[in-house]
């Protein structure tokens, strides 16, 4: 129905996270119809982001170099606590921590949870997980994954893994969320709030 | 526009929790056209309902009394753990509780929380639930409010209330609730999981 | 897990139109807490509501007679148009109709669509509809049933049923709801809105 | 918060139709994390887009033009219609109308509504439009604007601003939607059904 390079991009688009066809279609007329300028600085911009961002050779965040700097912004900053290693399974857990600005020390990106589909149940990145708390001094784990059955069976795993290296580990607190009732609240978390009451 | 009957229905039925005026439109149709039968069983349920229900002396559950008892199933049972105290603010919030079997000690129905609107900040039946600690052996009073505005300030004020009695008081675990993402948290709750990680 | 004539009640409260059973507890804790007078009240514009309300000989709408009338006050208006008869599915229809203040003639309430499910495709009161229709003058008949596919069954149904009668038939415009978008709107509401364009 | 170059796309992105910048900064993550042929390829299909994509000189639909052609495909189309003229208001609305395939004429995209806030009423391409019809032979005009309150009144105004041409000019029916119900239609669509019945 659409001509084959609207079509394409609709494609495209609609691997982007959170676009389905209909809004696919919709950032596609929205392209046609924009000044060449602002289309010019969308494609510039597009290349400068590939260009301009690094991967943290340590926490796998990704950040802004402008030098050849191989750590991001938090893993440079002498002021974080480096004993403490907060495991997130992604980049954008990393700024919702951070935005609350409880916790001080590094961070280390999974990059995604166990597939409880596949018999394979590997975890990305763990052999770097595992080198960089063995070269490291931490004395705490924060396994901050979300409390869903795949967050739950990824902690799991995480633990027996990090088991041998004998250092803390703790998870999130797991209760009612702020604003939340009890009325309305499941079961679990519900049993998880009266276990975490203090 | 309605018949005065039925504008008095809709008038009642519209205080009824959750119910608005359309919705109280079709009560009333629905019970127009209900058999006689079933109408006179709803009548008879209704004056039932306040004849064999009463309000337990102790924590002000409600429950069917079929003989002189004043005391409800719950504060009656000899199985439940005489020291512990969970304070909540109403009915419905005990059945949530029991439904996760996690808590077997007694309850006490606050039956609302403080009203912030208002400058008198006074806690309803804050007396007699003073008079019920001072006059048991509980060795903690869990403070079972909803997280919300009205939830905490009446936390806070009940802490004070009872601070003279010098017994241990909780309250529960705030954090993620089961299913919960880290990106949609709030930072509120997302810092309270960090505090109360484990 | 509640007291008998708290389930009881819970039981016929979830019979109510949109009424769950986390509502109906609600409705019992509600009227548990309820004043004696408040309580009363209800009871009693309950029973009144039973013995107030006729259902009109003609249309089946209910209304309240205060004498030994038989007739809706739709159906005795004199400034009604006795030409026109609106025949709809249920009495809150009427309603929502006499609202738009568009319609001046008579209704006739059939009380429920087909059941496509059961294989006996009976319309209620189609007799009783038939017989309305030939004492009287009607020069329009209006079917307004919802453009649901019941409606549009029990449409097709009652034109057939009708046919014999040679009387205008007539049914409801389909097209864009007012505030609505081509966007968003269905294919079959879309031709619909093409087909009846003016 | 953000390096640069996130920054710079997440504003771009958050221009996007239903993008926020919640939204905008998975894209940015997504991108970062997309393998180089992807990305390249996304590139590669947007310089394509603007390359290959004309506006229909005559209806101001974006077509894919291989050659010189200056007409898309349906105004090139000999077995349309071309009696009929269909104004929407955007492109996405033509594409709605020709999935319902009830309609067979030429379109004419408008690129707006007018703009209630601004005193000046101006519509957009209202020139192109009165030449476009002054030049062909159209027997009908279809106003196929969205029942909202910007179409209403853009409706309207294209009304008198056609009428010295002196052609039928009609507008989409008004009405329920399919699957719609009579019980939560608002009054001006209700009545609109009345005067739409046939």
């Amino acid at each position: 129905m659409y001509p084959k390079s609207i079509q394409k991009l609709i494609e495209l688009f609609s691997k982007f996270p959170t676009v389905g066809p209909r809004t696919a279609i919709r950032f596609v007329f929205y392209l046609i119809k924009l000044d060449q300028e602002k289309f010019d600085e969308l494609l510039s911009s597009l290349t400068d982001l590939r260009k301009a961002i690094k991967i943290c050779s340590f926490c796998f965040n990704p950040f802004e170099s402008l030098d050849d700097a191989e750590l991001c912004p938090i893993c440079r900053d002498n002021s974080r606590d480096k004993t403490l290693l907060c495991i997130i399974e992604k980049e954008i857990d990393l700024i919702s921590i951070e935005k609350t600005k409880k916790y001080k020390g590094l961070y280390f990106i999974l990059g995604g949870t166990i597939n409880l589909k596949k018999s394979d149940k590997k975890i990305k990145r763990i052999e770097e997980l595992k080198q960089r708390i063995e070269n490291s001094d931490f004395q705490e784990i924060i396994i901050a994954f979300n409390p869903t059955i795949e967050g739950e069976a990824t902690t799991l795993f995480i633990k027996r893994d990090l088991k041998p290296l004998n250092i803390k580990i703790t998870r999130l607190g797991l209760g009612l969320p702020i604003g939340g009732e009890l009325e309305y609240a499941d079961e679990d978390t519900l049993s998880s709030a009266f276990e975490g009451r203090k």
